[in-house]
């Protein structure tokens, strides 16, 4: 030991028998940390950055109505942690969707007029007019949508959830969850490549939208009338401990459901059947619809309840990124969606080719799912660092502004710890922590489709724009 | 800090500032540790328990010979860590089997006369005699096999392996699987709940036998030539990294097979595909038998080395253990087979009701699968304890005992660290730490089929003697 330490000067040093208690910035604690000492640091900040309407909110809510929030949240988390969608039936959209019109198109996102689509969004709605039957060009789509004509709509207004740039038209078919009188549509994967979702406009993703409509919907419906109802969390939960993060990855659920299904798709005997099974067997994303629509039947749940601070909905358009908070109506909060922070582009691509953040699956990350589930999924530790490490962090961040841990998702290499649920705004806003996202990117402009993909976060001004609203209802 | 740290009595306390090295058990290092100081352990152990002749065997083949073993071992290694079995048929046993005769029936583990057969491994005899076509009852089966007028002979000696119980004849269907010229074989699973392999001789056992026959193996025949050969080890690579140690859980790899040969499948249109997805879909380890072909190939290569000190085989019949070391010939070192320790049993069944360890599936733990890799498998944390941390402890033990780490199978929750692979009998008999083998365990005399699973540990004897051999070998 050296006796002779002294603070101060590019030499400062710590006493030889120092304790340290660090508040704030890590900076000083790393320093004696280095010099061989025991610190504890505490993780402080200036809460909500500083802004003192933002901090008088803040404190009302987690003070003045603190009890009431918190018997909401309660109720909240309770919905977001037992509700068991079942895989009912797959059905076509205008039969099945809530106020489906037949020249209705579902986007994701927040509400938008069509001249803000992005690029790739853009192109998913001229293939799918295309497939609908509506126009015979790209051109005549383009101008038919232009036009008015078609009316387009957040598919979170109606119960529905689309997957990166999925358009859902009225003849496409939808995957039936939920329970109880809480149902919730999402479309059908239409799977890798050249496909609409990810915004390709090219002849064969409008053959790959009618070929779902013609031939899989009808394999499936007939498939899952033969198997019954399927318990989708109980799959998923099987699947996180089997390296899905049900998101970026959904792989293993993907499999599960196959094999729960085999005989029942053997059993349709239909013509078609082969090529079915390549189109499912290339692709490693089926599941993720249908846990989306599991997900948006327990979120529309949740969002019975008023007063809570915890987000039902949230999703991103490719312009817009938006999120909902309990109660009636269909209010947004939103702001201009982010590139994806935190990502691997396929080679040759990279930021100055990816459109914004979209979609609707980062319903997933509300009730446990995708971010909040990274420490135990390999998949997602590539794009947050590279170690297991990593992926844990991510974990940790959403657990710091979640309201609770999952009962039923659980993360084996953590001892079974649940994943974090429930997204409270006054957390987000406090710490300026906002949700971590695993997602998709697409090409920002020419059609090309997925470029890459990464973990995208959301900006911080719709939560706080919610934490003053959800001050000024309660007031 | 309390000053008046004193040695000895029950009060024993050390000094303020003392710096310890603990050589051998734990108990000091623990009592030092208590009283809040750090401890350098030593895992130190008398060498071989003590016996000098052993020691004596051991100080050669560490010192003398120990060049020319390492350069064996650093082959070995290589040949085990580098072969890419793959899955290129599906076969009649008589057809393709080595020295199959029309009236052989091949049984997992070392050489045993019928008198010695433990109860499980008796009745799946029996059921195959009658599934054969050779008796019409088990009293007849047993009459036929005790006459002598059938050849039992093991599995291993035939380039085959046999998972716990099951006895292969010659109409059989088996899995083809190799590289080069070096080419093993296995037999198709035979599922769950009433079957021969688990120790079961009722009708729907032999039935099972007959339909596997009939309608499985051309199905999977026709499936195979279709879909070309299938690389097995890159599936179980990606089936580590999803929950699955390949011994005790094949789910992931099952499904990732699944969909690999769904269309191939499909396309066979045969009459009975919907009975064999209900089959397959029922079946957790239907991958078990391809990986223990692969496993069976890849050693086969291996033995092929002369003085190594790497085990080669290692199996069990129900009544005896024994392993096999490189060099030609088939010569066994043998000890009884003990009982399966750390288990986990069905209500109603116990200890009592077991029977030893049993099956040929112990040549997944010669190149990284089963116990080496529990360390990245929840499912087998429940049979050693519960936690990962148990889990990772059986991987550690194997690594202390194994020649290197594989570089295909890794564990993600280990940063990708690979399993341990090649177990080495001086490790094993100077450390007195033998291999770790996931497994199931068989009821042992009512033919009510699998009590249990769990981890079993191989008996020592059996490795002394091997070293004493090699010892003796090298001069």
């Amino acid at each position: 030991m050296d006796d002779q330490s002294t603070f101060g000067g590019s030499e400062a040093r710590v006493p030889p028998e120092v304790r340290v208690v660090n508040v704030g910035l890590d900076l000083l604690a790393e320093s004696v940390r280095q010099q061989g000492h025991d610190v504890v640091n505490i993780d402080w900040r200036i809460p909500a950055a500083g802004d003192a309407e933002v901090i008088g909110a803040l404190a009302r809510l987690m003070g003045r109505h603190a009890q009431r929030i918190s018997e909401a949240n309660a109720e909240v988390f309770r919905r977001l942690d037992s509700a068991s969608p079942m895989l009912t039936e797959v059905a076509t959209a205008i039969d099945a969707v809530p106020d489906m019109s037949d020249r209705t198109i579902l986007h994701p996102g927040p509400p938008l007029d069509w001249a803000e689509f992005c690029d790739p969004l853009r192109r998913s709605v001229r293939a799918t007019v295309i497939a609908e039957g509506w126009a015979a060009t790209l051109e005549e789509a383009e101008a038919l949508v232009a036009s008015g004509q078609v009316a387009l709509e957040p598919a979170n207004h109606h119960a529905a959830v689309a997957p990166m740039a999925t358009a859902i038209g009225p003849s496409a078919p939808v995957f039936v969850v939920g329970f109880d009188d809480r149902v919730a549509y999402s479309s059908i994967n239409q799977g890798p490549g050249t496909t609409a979702w990810f915004g390709v406009d090219k002849p064969e993703a409008v053959e790959r939208l009618r070929w779902l409509a013609d031939v899989a919907g009808p394999i499936l419906a007939k498939t899952i009338a033969s198997s019954g109802p399927i318990d989708v969390f109980a799959i998923a939960a099987q699947g996180l401990h089997m390296g899905d993060d049900l998101h970026m990855r959904t792989q293993a659920t993907g499999n599960l459901l196959l094999r729960h299904l085999f005989a029942d798709l053997v059993d349709t005997r239909a013509d078609q059947l082969g090529a079915f099974a390549r189109y499912w067997s290339a692709n490693h994303l089926f599941f993720l619809n249908i846990v989306m629509a599991a997900a948006k039947a327990t979120t529309s749940w949740a969002a019975e309840v008023p007063d809570s601070s915890v987000v039902v909905a949230m999703a991103r358009n490719g312009t817009t990124y938006g999120i909902q908070m309990p109660g009636p109506g269909d209010q947004w909060y939103m702001a201009p969606a982010p590139p994806v922070q935190h990502a691997m582009y396929y080679a040759g691509f990279g930021p100055e080719t990816s459109a914004p953040d979209i979609g609707d699956s980062a319903v997933l990350e509300l009730i446990g799912l995708g971010g909040p589930a990274a420490a135990g999924a390999a998949a997602v530790a590539a794009f947050v660092g590279g170690t297991m490490a990593d992926a844990r962090a991510v974990t940790e961040q959403m657990a710091h502004i979640s309201i609770g841990r999952s009962s039923r998702f659980t993360i084996p290499t953590l001892d079974y710890v649940g994943t974090p649920v429930g997204v409270d705004i006054r957390k987000v806003v406090e710490l300026q922590i906002t949700p971590s996202v695993n997602t998709g990117i697409l090409h920002r402009s020419d059609g090309s489709g997925q470029v890459g993909a990464g973990v995208a976060v959301a900006p911080i001004e719709l939560f706080t724009e919610a934490v003053l609203a959800l001050d000024a209802n309660l007031g």
